[in-house]
């Protein structure tokens, strides 16, 4: 449309009903509104066969239902994170599809076959009050088409339950570990493996965790090379960034 | 060695010269210490070609030139980050193939050839002042055997001279991002490339920046997807995490 | 009234009615209650057409309605801020004229006829979130008789949003900053446009968000000229700010 | 130039030289390398008589006099911050118009009359140690065309002082406080005029002041309205951001 | 009790029927267990008049009830503070005498008649979301003997109404000054009164405030000599220690 | 079992069923999925006697009582910590030995007898809002084998209480100091006794205690030697580590 | 004088030389700069007999030189806190009386008779490194004409020599607590004496004390009552509130 | 000598030359002054054999070699930690026997000879940085007469040489992690040992691990029960409590 417009006033030009200097003027309005459009978002069409994402938290069930329609015109895979059992009631009524991710507190729309990588993406917990933000990243990293290994409950205080998953760990292509309070377990499979690890700091603790302050922190200064950190609590960013590093 | 011993030990059961009892008493006392310590290690195979890496900052000249004059007998190349031209001079007594890279502040001592991978990694600066963080980062990588491509000094209060620099920065394979102030850079790029995007906070600012706090607590909120943060002015972290992403 | 009492002791002194001693002692008392008062209040005669504003934060029902009640006593027109439709409508029982704006939670009656500038603020948010306290603002600035442009949802992970609207931004005679997160809109509106840029954190956001502090750090860092910070969530702080600006 | 080139491309396609879709193709690859960088810019030439600036904070002498002397092949001011004395006589040898404001410890070179405003900008201090910041925003808004008051060492702990600049500060078209410690001026100041006020938190004070955090987050939470904030220390911000507002 | 003990250990001695050496062996047990207690508390007649204080906050109606109960068994005046009408209720049924002050959110139990000191306490707020910290303030002061002074909303945006009752504040021996936000009234205050001044930091405000930290910084650094500051909405605590300095 | 497997393979090895080489390609894939394992727990040995321990906090009824049914099939005592009567209830269904504290929040399931240490642990509290976590440290102590002394509501504003219990404190093996706002406690109990201190910082305290953090601080800063601290309400980390020392 | 300037103004007015508008006129201008000054500083006149202080902390020898033979030409005392030898020795050239104290780190400078309160200020301190804050005040009040008792080192962790001076202690009308790492001591004086006390946290301490922060939270949270805080290190701003307290 | 006088006392009441209550009066002043004194400092007697001990930091060469010249005048041995060789020198000059341990930063004056203790202490590292603290635990340890078995170097970047020595760690009675940067050693190490573990959280690292800030919040977050805190690089707080526990 952008090109036919541009085109048109090529034509107008050859067919000499406007100047070259109404060209020009047309041309310096147009840049991003326009061509620019087009120019910036063409790198979305990588994202062939990603997921449509909804964050779902502040969100009512009413609006969550009504992006949902919205996105339903179109026919990709759809994910909301951060919902309640409730907002997925809702959004069954206007969806059959709709499944439940009760531990990711996450509603999933396949709409579409999701082609699965050969490579893995491991995902692995210091506890297992660290599950839902594992299962959010999980999900996440399945929806844009990726194998998922788990590894949960596999915390520091009990090294050895670590060590037996060792080879499942090694055989990633990219490893996310989610830990909260000292987030120790970050530097320890850091130091495990040779390849990229991405931490997520969770809120889980108490007292001097300030709300998974004390495993950002922790992380952010692991000793092990190859680390780098998202947001307390974002697992939807680690499956993202995981899957991003696996498909390269 | 390790696998010497305990092969004498089956061979001394086989030959009737201790019993089972025995060999289970002595293979207890082994797992970590012996065999462990060639299983733990085992993946470090993976490393071949990697350099061997001394971390300057609060080491004594003399101290660098004693580590690097160990790592001398070995045949690995070696990068000294954090250092000074005047450890440098030192080292360079003991090793004429030292080169000393200024911006960086490190020391490169090429003994091996590197092969250099096809997809590259991109490093973008805000500022110039974020300049050494990033050549850390970049000449970690090289060290690691990445092609490099640097887009320096292009920061959101110019944002056409990052938009100009798009096609380099989405070519590449992984996209560090080095920036002080508010470090309003990393999201801008997350949200231009879809690549993995490794932040690096920088300590450049003053007043309200604290040492690289705001820019860290950006870049951990980035509102773009696809996007992780190391640690305040890491560069060979980030060069480091970013190898095993384009090397994967 | 206070230059009438002064008058009259100047002329109670002329007919000798009173001594100089007994003026000097009145004048002494005189300073801050009386004379002071006219004074210090001088400047408000400026304000004529401001609205009058309720902080409706933490007020009861009651408490609003009573401080409206008396203030409808005057003429002039009324904002309540950050208050409930239920509050609403306990006003509306007594003025039928209140109206009720829901995204910005604030309440007007407008009495007066407001006159419009003809030049014009840009409230600009980053995400839809942020809507309620860019609300804030922009009717803030309105019921203070500005012209405002909205520009919402143009968020820096998806920058040609908001360059396809630089031309309005541009146009305004100074720019409100409304992002939450990491806060990198200010910063980029700040290097695309050369005017007075008003940037309001919110506390969108989570975990290393800490309620809109990341957001705020990054805001007072801003390597872009021209940018300064009022409070987390200060919608109407910024209104305010922008229309002494604009109508200057 | 641009421009050329495009005007050139289609009196190329007026000839039948080429064809509409290579114009097309052509334009395409313009936006932001040609005609972005061309419309991104455009609207620096507003800036016309404003000083080039430089931060001199972390430069060496050597940087400082190379940066300057490739800004004298222009026209234009120019104005380096955060300098010392020792710089300005490097600078000197290569420009003798350059003189040194210790207070402000800047060194200024006028080339082009400055123009000054009729309205002017108040710049008010709590202390005499905030001073130099201070003088670095009068400066700045001075090499920006401003004319400046100062008011200094008026702080709250005698209000009187204050008091009796009143008029002074009522009359000018925005008010610059600089305070440090606990930065209470700004809030007094703002509830008494009715006038854009741009706070700037000086790293003034110890122990609790936290280097100007206390000052900082007592400004941003000013109980009375029209007042903004920059960064600690940020003189420069201050004189710039009063600029805008005063020459809007 | 513990003195008869002494007493009958020496008339056995003076009897021969102990040693002085067993005398010295008992003496050695005694110092804090018995003599000690005595001497340490000692000081607490000082104290006569003096209400006994529960501190609500956290205690159950049932809690308050049964520690009040116990105090009725005395007959000094009692204060609960931070407590709630129905807790009051519940105290009533009990005490016939107990009154309830709603804006201290504090129960009274007037049981001696409380002597009124002479010279008395100024208790200044900043705004009207301040009174109930100055009411708890006050009334502690009161139960102490104290007389009162209430100067309520005369916060430094408007700095003229403060001015007004500065008589009344210079004719206190010590002055309470009770301000969240910025806390700007503190520092004003302890500029224009040559007396003991009690700043607490409030809780009053949002975002940057952080729950009264904003306040409590600034009060801390007030560039105004004489003035101590005491924990955030600690309104008990500034009474009882105004009470001890004009009473002192 | 593990040793079976491995006593087979070995058997097989006698009986020249398999190699050598075919026994050394098993031991290298066991040390931690096997050996490892019995290795690793072999010092869980020593726990002998302790309680399986539930952290209550955030679990439902229902999970919690799963997990203590799978735990009543062993025979080890079990503890529940932080968690509420009507989880009790639901444990008492289910196991009628189930006793409730209410002041620790725990439930105890005794069905094997402890013996007591002969020394004994002193739990000593600041105030009476300490209790709880203090109580959550005897009873996990007592679990644990322990004679515990519980010295409470001895704070530091009223020091004659504290000497008075000077003696049971020092007659203890360790001490554990639970202490809410400035957290005194800890550094004068440290000075009077030559035994360790494990300090527990508790939330209590409003505005600056910033839940517990400034009992924490303190802790750590002790003046006084022999101290050592344990996150903020820790009681069972306390009682955990007095045990291991007292019974050492 | 200012006085006497509006008598002639009224004995011209009387005298027919100007008009009532004239009077007025001038009034108008008054206020502030003439009237307001005598009234705001109006309670200087209590400070009779206090020495003039200069804070001496960032300023030269040249500047403080400067300041002092300024202040020489009047004839109060002088006091010159946080101040060098070396600066002494160059005031000690324009001002023979000039005394230097080293552990306050101040010049004194006596030229009037100090005459000494008959109630003390007691000084106590936790530590031999808290008595150079602790001296500054001491000496300040000094110089205000208060007796002051100096108790040191009498630190928690060795609580016996605290208790050996209580009757010194007690016998104050004031007390000063000056202490570092975790402040307990404030806590300890304020349980064991019904005095005011005034809390000095100092930035003694390492690591977790965060220069200070440690015993300034917790002297914040003090559960002794009575207590109030002054910032980190400012022996100056404790010993003027105390004289104002003593002399009070 | 105080009992002396006591014995004096009830000589006197036997010879009948003072009363009954003249002895009582008497008492009543002694208990903290006199006989509290002998008291409080009765338990010392515990330390029978352990070292006088300087803290070195901030004190000068003559400082520290006043204090050594005091405390030879007894003949315990002496520990001065946190110094430097130069004052080790001086000390060297009064005292021939004095040695200094590089490492640790600490002179020794060895005078008695000490008993070690059967039962071990280990020390264990993450970096070879953290040696300096651990150093100085250990010899502090040593000169309280205890073994120390060093494993220093083991951090969990690497984790097999920790497993590798886990024997001798698991063989002490109490264990002592150092660790900068995150850490999480001392998790990794609580996890694998079922003794007491107390962690030093060292200054080691950089940016955001603000000062040992993120290795303390970590430790206090372990997930390993038995662990407790000390302040950042305190390592004689560490070796004095491990003491303590291990000669318990």
């Amino acid at each position: 449309m952008d090109e036919e417009k541009l085109r048109q006033l090529l034509e107008q030009l050859k067919r000499d009903e406007i100047s070259i200097d109404e060209v020009l003027d047309n041309l310096k309005e147009l840049p991003f509104k326009d061509l620019g459009f087009a120019k910036v978002d063409h790198h979305r069409e990588l994202r062939k066969g990603y997921p449509e994402v909804v964050y779902g938290e502040g969100k009512t069930e009413e609006q969550v239902v009504e992006i949902v329609s919205e996105m339903l015109k179109k026919d990709s895979n759809i994910l909301v994170t951060r919902t309640s059992q409730k907002t997925y009631q809702a959004v069954k009524e206007i969806c059959s599809q709709a499944e439940y991710h009760h531990l990711a507190r996450a509603i999933v729309i396949r709409r579409r076959k999701i082609e699965v990588s050969d490579t893995y993406i491991a995902v692995v917990t210091a506890g297992t009050s660290d599950i839902p933000v594992a299962e959010e990243a999980a999900l996440t990293a399945e929806m844009m088409g990726n194998r998922v290994e788990r590894i949960f409950d596999v915390g520091v205080a009990g090294i050895h339950r670590l060590l037996a998953h060792l080879n499942v760990i090694r055989g990633a292509k990219v490893v996310i570990v989610v830990a909260g309070m000292e987030g120790a377990l970050a530097s320890v499979v850091g130091g495990l493996v040779e390849r990229p690890v991405i931490a997520v700091p969770t809120s889980v603790g108490y007292g001097a965790s300030f709300k998974g302050l004390a495993a950002l922190l922790a992380m952010l200064n692991s000793c092990a090379s190859g680390v780098a950190v998202v947001n307390i609590d974002n697992g939807f960013g680690a499956g993202y960034l995981a899957s991003l590093i696996n498909r390269g």
